[in-house]
């Protein structure tokens, strides 16, 4: 098998089975070149098409279509749904209107991030948490039995799908209508796509701009897909994914690579999504209160990692400051925009300020890093 | 990429990053030459080594150690860890003494399954569940916040290494002592390696024979993997992994494949380790009470595919029955002993009589099936 020298660390295949479940896209992911997946809420999500240095230009550019179907909807419904998102989430949920959509840390008792969703506020008593890779719909479904809430609590069969792009309304407008323009970042409205009414929501796991389309009808997707692909040629439109190099430029976290269930929220640096100073009756938010009066002990942080081109960390790698343990390095690749490797790591908090000097284990050999802040430097062009 | 043509469906190539977590065990995986991971419990998992056929040959024949660190273990601990084990499994608890592992479904309120584990009972006040494909983590540590229980939940760092196959005796009593010999089928014992006590527990996923050791400590995890490799090269010991056609013989489940959330215990066919009698307070036990004396409607059935070699299905494969849907199979494989292809579906109960005829829509075109009684004849050779 030929390694890519631009993208990550390969394993030999991945063998398929249903448990891997495939999307209504799959074909079209497939048929378009997907080059290599990873595995995501036990689903299947691309990772890479022409190259990760080639997609990330791309994206930039002008407009990917991204299957984002693991993106899994936990669907809390009925009188105490309400009751139920807010104890899940540390997140202030009484500024949520329906049709608003937000970043909400779901976290245990001890404040440690069980994951990062984005919640969607359909109705008053319906909500959907957006999931990264946890299942939160037993996490949910056992807190409701435990407590005997009036609520129900399932995973729908709902597969997102992105448009991401400084061109991405364009092709949107151009499939869903003109109305498409008129929803504001973080909003979501239904428009009608071949008589369905869909979940159109400005928002996407990049700093391109873009929407997500919350694709529950499987015939569909094939369909929509398809008109997307057709509406954007003329802006030049292709296959895409989450992109490692513009989200780590972005600063956006992997729940799993750069956080884990093992760090809390405010360690996570999740700080403006934690309301502590709402009267909720969230789950782990005093834990949160006294974490944030005593001050955290390590924090996320970007870094720049000097010399060529690293290749993306399969396990973490160690940071040194002084000859001493400052944390790990989690997330890395190199930026062709700004000639250097940017990258993502836990840290001391002693050395979360920016020009603190690092020295990084990489599986390169030992380099010179430096703490910086996130996002980075053109990371958004709007 | 060259496709092996004895194995499964196949990616392009999975990218690895710590969200896939690596094992203790996966440099020695590696060097021995994996062909191809899975991705269970975020954890990566091999799928085959020479190939499935060789595999399946070689853990017949001789003796394979398997990196199954993917089976997490959720403990529960404390003085109220044996009624939350009980609540989260329809299987009577009590009748499991310390010492004593076996199967115990794991299912919510309406019986459907969330997990099939198998349970250890590590003390009267602590359990291990090894767990399949879900984060029974979240579903255990919701219950007991919900319930207020006073017990702690969490996945300890702890990586299951198996040692299968009719040999494997012999290696782990060369490596751990004759007193390995004394271990029952679904007990375990704690045995001392290199000054460490590991739970040794006769048990594993073939039907072959063999142990599973409980790896409590990372850095013995090469040092055992290579004891038992050196113990074992006079029984032409190998690497191996779950193998595709074994456990279709044996009839073992995958779950997430052969049955998921949206299948009861009893749909998946898992009667016998469901005490419906018994006067427990397990969740959901109520439910299978009522299915059972409704009687199902579906259930988990063996079949035979005739014709040649089929690849095993990514997707499961549309069964009929005189032109009407009977189901669909989820697993299949060819056996090189039966000389048939071997196979796994949910049928509708009227189907699932051995020796009824059905039509399978397999990706290799139409085939005729059978449905047979599982485990296959000679899956096991004890």
């Amino acid at each position: 098998m030929t390694l890519p020298t631009d993208a990550f660390a390969f394993a030999p295949g991945l063998a398929l089975t249903r448990r891997l479940r495939s999307t209504p896209f799959t074909s079209r992911v497939e048929a378009a070149g997907v080059r290599s997946y990873t595995v995501y809420n036990h689903m299947l999500l691309p990772t890479h098409f022409r190259g990760l240095e080639q997609d990330y230009h791309h994206l930039r550019r002008a407009v990917q279509v991204w299957d984002v179907s693991c993106e899994r909807q936990v669907e809390l419904a009925g009188p105490d749904a309400a009751r139920l998102a807010q104890l899940l989430t540390v997140r202030d949920l009484r500024t949520f209107a329906v049709g608003r959509c937000g970043y909400a840390p779901v976290v245990d008792n001890d404040g440690l991030l069980i994951n990062d969703p984005v919640v969607l506020r359909l109705a008053n008593d319906r909500f959907w948490f957006s999931v990264s890779d946890s299942d939160v719909v037993l996490w949910a479904g056992g807190l409701a039995a435990g407590l005997g809430l009036d609520v129900t609590v399932h995973e729908p069969d709902v597969w997102p799908l992105a448009v991401q792009g400084p061109l991405a309304e364009e092709v949107v407008a151009a499939v869903f209508g003109e109305q498409a323009r008129e929803i504001r970042f973080f909003r979501f409205a239904p428009l009608p796509f071949r008589n369905h009414q869909l979940v159109v929501a400005r928002s996407g796991w990049s700093a391109q701009g873009g929407f997500e389309i919350y694709v529950d009808d499987a015939a569909l997707g094939g369909e929509l897909y398809d008109a997307l692909m057709g509406a954007g040629a003329r802006y030049d439109i292709g296959p895409g994914c989450p992109n490692l190099i513009e989200r780590i430029e972005a600063g956006l976290l992997t729940y799993g690579t750069d956080v884990t269930r093992a760090d809390t929220a405010l360690e996570a640096g999740l700080d403006r999504y934690c309301s502590l100073d709402a009267p909720i009756a969230a789950l782990g938010i005093e834990a949160l209160r006294r974490q944030a009066t005593a001050g955290v002990s390590r924090r996320i942080s970007g870094l720049i990692i000097d010399g060529d081109a690293v290749t993306p960390p399969r396990d973490p790698w160690p940071a040194h400051a002084e000859g001493s343990t400052a944390g790990q390095i989690t997330s890395a690749a190199w930026s062709p925009r700004l000639a250097t490797n940017v990258a993502i790591g836990m840290l001391a908090i002693e050395h979360v300020v920016p020009g603190t000097a690092l020295t990084v284990e990489t599986t390169a050999g030992t380099r010179r890093g430096t703490a910086v802040e996130m996002p980075f430097p053109g990371a958004s062009q709007r």
